[in-house]
C-alpha cells in the first residue's frame, strides 16, 4: 500500500485557499498511484480556528470542502483529513474534532478525537465533545487505527492528564498500522519529544505509525511540521522537514514494513538555537504573508534586543522590506547610534535618524505646569519611549509598515518597558526569549561572521532614558533574574520551591515574583508573542490582573 | 435547622484577607446559633484563580485556610465552603473544584463539581477533573445534596452542553434540601435567568435550594451576588442584594419549609439599564479598590462616551478622585469644550485644559520630511489621538492616576479607534456597551435631572480629528451597525443568517463582518473590558488575529 503524507501550511478560515492546497496534494498523489493520502488535524479550516467554530456557517463551509474533496478523490485515492464534524447527539458539545476517511468519493468513516487538550494554548474542550468508542477502518485489506494529535500524546509519565489511552484501546483491535493527524505547535523541546512519544507508542503496541503535522505560523503559534513515519519497533523511518511544506510517499508491504519512496534530504537539526532561529523567521514570515503585509519598521536603540529583532526581520522579509529608525535622545550615548549604524550596514538595510529631543522639550514644556513641581521621574522616561512610538506609528500609518515589538521575555515578565512606548507593535518577536537567550542567539548568529556588532552584545544593557541608566539599577542581573523567572513561569514553582532549587535569598525571589504578578496589566496589552517555549506569555498563560498572590 | 448564606467579595490569592472575611461571617453565624453556614464557589482563593491553580504552593495555601476554618468552627457550626482539592487518583487532571463540608472541626466530606464550564470566560476543564459519583451528606438528621454552580445550570434547552445532570442524579437519593456554591458572573440577562433556572430545578425535583453566589468584580468579571433561597415548589423565598455583600439566616423546619429570619430589605431591580449602571460602578470600584488604587484620569472629548465614563468614575470613586483632561485640537468644535465644562460642572469634579495644537505642529514638522509629501490622512488623525495619550499617561505616571478607557463596544468591534491613542487605559469602562446602549444609559441617567448635558447626547458623534468629521463618514449608522454586530457577536450568526434575520444588504453585512474580523489585532491590545453582556470582547471571545474568515 502506497501512503502519502501531506505536510501543509493553512490559513484559518481561508476555505478556498486551503482547498486549493489540499486538491493540489491529492492530484500529485493520484499521479503517483498513491493508495492513501494523510493530511493534518483540522486541515480544512486551519488550526486553531478558536471561536469561529461556534459559527454554524463556518462548520458548513468545512462540510462543503469535504464534498469537493470527495469529488476530486473519486475512486482514485483514499483521503484522510481533519475537519470539525457535527455531534448528532443533542447532549454534550455540538462538535467533534474529526478525521474524515474518504474512499470511493464518499465519506466512509468519521473518527473523533478522544483526548481534548485543554491546557497551555489549547482550548479544545471549549468546542468539542470527546470520542468514547474505538473502531478501526478497513481499506484494501488493511485495518487502520486513526487518531488525532493528543490521542497519541501519552508522555509516559505516572500522572497522565487523561483517564483513557486511545492507542491502547485501538491496539486491542489489532490494526495493521496507525495514522495520526496532528496540529502540534513548536517549542524548542518539541522535536525530540515528538519522536520519543510516537516511537514509544509504536514499539509499545507493535504498530507502525504515520504521523502528519501541519507547518507554518498562526499568529503566535508556530507549527514546525516534522511529520513522522515510525516502524512497529519504534524506529524512525523518516522525518519531514521543519518549518516548511513537504509531501512524501511510503510503501507499506504485506508484513507492514515501510519503504521510503522519494527521499527528500532534510537538514533537521535538533539544536535549540537553530530551532528558535528558524521558528522566529517562520513566525514573522507567516504573520506578514498571511495578512497580506510586506514591510516592517522598528526602532533601533543600539541595544541587543532591537538588533536581534532587526536581524530576524531582514531574514524573514528581505532587507528591502525593513526600515530601522534611530531615535536618539539627550540621554543616548554615542555608541548607540554608531553601533546601530554598524548593524544596519552589516545587514545592508535602510534606516532613518529622527532625534526626539525637540519633541520631548516641547511636550515637557507643555506638561510641566501640570506636574506641580515634582522632579524628573519615570514619567519623563516614559514620555521619551512614547514619543518614539508616535514616530514609529506615524511612519507605519503613512507608509504601510507594521511595527515590530522588540521586548524580550525577561522584560515582559517583570514589566520593564513602557506601555504605549516600547511595548507597542503588531507582533512581539522576542517576547518568549529570555534576555540570556537573546545573548546566546546573537552569539550563535555570529558563529561565523560578526553580523551583530560585538559591542552591542558586550555593553551593559540600558534603556538610556536618564543619565547613565543601566538595567541593573532596577533589576537583578539577568543571569539571576532569568533563572528565577524560568522556575516561576516555565516550571510553575512557588516561592519556597524556587528558594530550595536555586538557593537564592527569599527577599530576592519575593521581589521578582511580585514584579511578575504586578506586571500582568502590561502584558494584557502587549502584541501577540511568537511562542518558542513550552510556556509563553499570551493565551498559554492566563492570570487575573487583579490579584494578591505572591505580592 | 438554621442556615446562613454568606454572600461575600473576595480577592484572588489574598488568603489572609479572604480568611478574615470568612471567619467574621462564621463568628457572626455562631453568635446567631446557626447550624450551617454556606459560602460560595472557590471562596477561599477567589474566583477565577486561573493559572494560579497550577501552583502547588497556591493549593497548599487553600488547604491551610481550610484547617484554620476547622479550628474556628469546632463543634459550634457546620461550614460548607468552596476551595480546590487535590485529585488523589494519578489519572486525569490534578485538581477538583470542591465544596468542603466541615463539621465538628473536621472536613467531613468533600463534594466535587461535576459540570465544568469551558466556554465564554470559563476555562474550568483546563484545571479540574469532573466528579462522577453522587452522594448526600447527612447532618443533624437531614440529607443534604451539594452542588457547585454549573451543576445546577440546566437551562432546560433540548440541546444541553453535558451528558449528565447532577441534580437528577442527586434527587434519586432523596435529599431534604440542596446547597449550591456559585461564582456566577453578571450579565444584564442573568438575574432573571438565575431565578428561573434554580426555581425550575427546585420544582422539578421537589427540593428546597439554598444558592450562594459571590459578589464584587474580579478585573473584567463582575459578580452580582443575588444569592437565592427557593422552596420545594420553586417559589422564591428570598433573594440577596445585588453588587454588595450580605449575610442572611433561614429556618428550615421538619417539613423542609423555610422561614426568613432577618429580613433585609433589598431593592433588587431587574431593569437592564439599572443593572448595567450598578454593574459598571461595582466594576470600577473593585478594580481600583482591590489594586489599592484611588484616582482616575480620563480625556473628555465632548462626546457621549467620555461623558458617560466620567459619570461612572465619579459615582464609583468619588468626585475628588477623578480628573478630566480636555485636549482640544484645531479640529475641535467650540461645543466640545463648552459641553465638557458643563458636564464637569454638573458632576462638580476637577479638570484641566491642555490643547494639543502646539505639540501636534512640532511633531508634524519633525515628521513631515519623512512623509515623502503624502497628503494628510489617518496618520495625522492618529497622531492627535496619540499626543492626547502621552498627556494623559504623563499625568497618570506623575500623579498616580489610572487612565480610564472610554471606547464603546461598537467602536471596539469595528476597530474605530487609535491604538496607543484613545484605546489606551488601565480599564475599559464601556467597551461591552454598544453605542446605542450608551445613548440609552445616558437618557436613563438623565431621567430625573440633566446630569449629562443634553447637547452631548443629541449632537452627531465625531472623532474631530479632521475638519467636519463625523462617525457616519466611515461607519454605517449606529442603529444599523449595532444590530448587525449584535447578531454576529452575541448571537454568533454567520453572514447569510444575519441577512435573513435583519434583511439588510449583503454588501453592508459583509463590510461590517470584515471590519470586525480585521480589528482583532486592535482588540488584542485593549485594556480589560468590564463585562456586562453575555458575550464581551476579552477572554470570553477568542478569535485568531491572522485569519481570512468573512474577509
Amino acid at each position: 500500500m502506497k501512503i502519502a503524507l501531506a505536510q501543509q501550511n493553512y490559513i484559518i478560515g481561508d476555505f478556498e485557499g486551503n482547498f486549493e492546497k489540499i486538491s493540489d496534494a491529492i492530484d500529485q498523489a493520484i499521479q503517483q498511484n498513491t493508495d492513501l493520502i494523510l493530511f493534518s488535524e483540522l486541515a480544512i479550516c486551519g488550526y486553531p480556528p478558536r471561536d469561529f467554530l461556534y459559527f454554524n456557517h463556518f462548520i458548513e463551509q468545512c462540510e462543503l470542502i469535504i464534498n469537493r474533496i470527495c469529488a476530486i478523490a473519486q475512486d482514485r485515492i483514499a483521503v484522510v483529513i481533519g475537519a470539525p464534524s457535527k455531534n448528532p447527539i443533542p447532549d454534550g458539545k455540538d462538535l467533534y474534532n474529526s478525521a474524515y476517511f474518504i474512499e470511493n468519493g464518499k465519506v466512509k468513516h468519521i473518527t473523533h478525537k478522544t483526548l481534548l487538550p485543554t491546557y497551555d494554548v489549547f482550548d479544545e474542550y471549549r468546542y468539542f465533545e470527546s470520542n468514547r468508542t474505538f473502531e478501526l477502518v478497513e481499506y484494501k485489506g488493511k485495518k487502520i487505527a486513526i487518531t488525532i494529535c493528543e490521542d497519541i500524546w501519552d508522555t509516559g509519565e505516572t500522572n497522565p492528564l487523561y483517564t483513557v489511552n486511545p492507542v491502547e484501546e485501538l491496539a486491542k483491535l489489532q490494526p495493521d498500522f496507525l495514522l495520526n493527524l496532528s496540529a502540534s505547535p513548536f517549542n524548542y523541546k518539541q522535536a525530540i519529544k515528538r519522536i520519543e512519544i510516537v516511537s514509544r507508542n509504536a514499539s509499545a503496541f507493535n504498530i507502525p505509525i504515520f504521523y502528519c503535522n501541519n507547518t507554518g505560523a498562526q499568529t503566535e503559534l508556530i507549527f514546525d511540521g516534522g511529520s513522522l513515519v515510525i516502524d512497529n519497533q519504534g524506529r524512525l523511518i523518516d522525518e519531514l522537514p521543519y518549518f516548511r511544506t513537504a509531501q512524501k510517499y511510503y510503501e507499506l508491504d504485506v508484513n507492514n514494513t515501510i519503504q521510503i519512496i522519494n527521499d527528500i534530504q532534510n537538514s533537521n537539526t535538533k539544536d535549540e538555537m537553530a530551532l528558535i532561529h528558524d521558528a522566529i523567521i517562520c513566525g514573522i514570515k507567516d504573520y506578514f504573508g498571511k495578512l497580506g503585509l510586506k514591510k516592517a519598521i522598528l526602532g533601533l536603540s543600539g541595544g541587543i534586543d532591537s538588533a536581534l529583532t532587526l536581524y530576524f526581520a531582514v531574514k524573514a522579509l528581505g532587507k528591502q522590506n525593513v526600515l530601522s529608525v534611530l531615535m536618539p535622545s539627550q540621554y543616548s550615548t554615542n555608541h548607540s547610534v554608531d553601533d546601530s549604524l554598524k548593524l544596519v550596514e552589516n545587514l545592508d538595510t535602510s534606516y532613518k535618524i529622527i532625534p526626539i529631543k525637540e519633541a520631548f522639550d516641547v511636550l515637557d514644556k507643555i506638561l510641566q505646569p501640570h506636574f506641580d513641581g515634582k522632579p524628573f521621574d519615570v514619567t519623563e522616561e516614559n514620555m521619551q519611549a512614547r514619543i518614539r512610538a508616535i514616530y514609529l506609528m506615524a511612519l507605519s500609518n503613512k507608509h504601510g509598515y507594521v511595527l515590530l515589538n522588540t521586548t524580550n521575555k525577561s522584560e515582559a515578565a517583570v514589566g520593564y518597558g513602557t506601555l504605549y512606548g516600547d511595548m507597542c507593535g503588531g507582533l512581539a518577536v522576542l517576547a518568549d526569549i529570555y534576555k540570556t537567550q537573546v545573548y546566546d542567539l546573537c552569539r550563535w548568529i555570529n558563529r561565523n561572521d560578526e553580523i551583530i556588532p560585538k559591542n552591542i552584545i558586550e555593553k551593559a544593557p540600558s534603556a538610556e532614558l536618564r543619565p547613565n541608566q543601566k538595567d541593573s539599577d532596577s533589576l537583578p542581573d539577568y543571569e539571576i533574574l532569568d533563572r528565577v523567572l524560568f522556575e516561576y513561569i516555565e516550571n510553575i514553582k512557588g516561592p519556597d520551591e524556587i528558594r530550595q532549587i536555586l538557593g537564592f535569598e527569599e527577599a530576592l525571589i519575593d521581589r521578582i515574583l511580585k514584579l511578575v504578578n504586578r506586571a500582568e496589566f502590561k502584558r494584557h496589552q502587549t502584541p501577540p508573542i511568537l511562542r518558542i517555549s513550552p510556556r509563553a506569555f499570551g493565551s498559554g498563560r492566563r492570570v487575573p490582573i487583579v490579584n494578591k498572590y505572591c505580592q
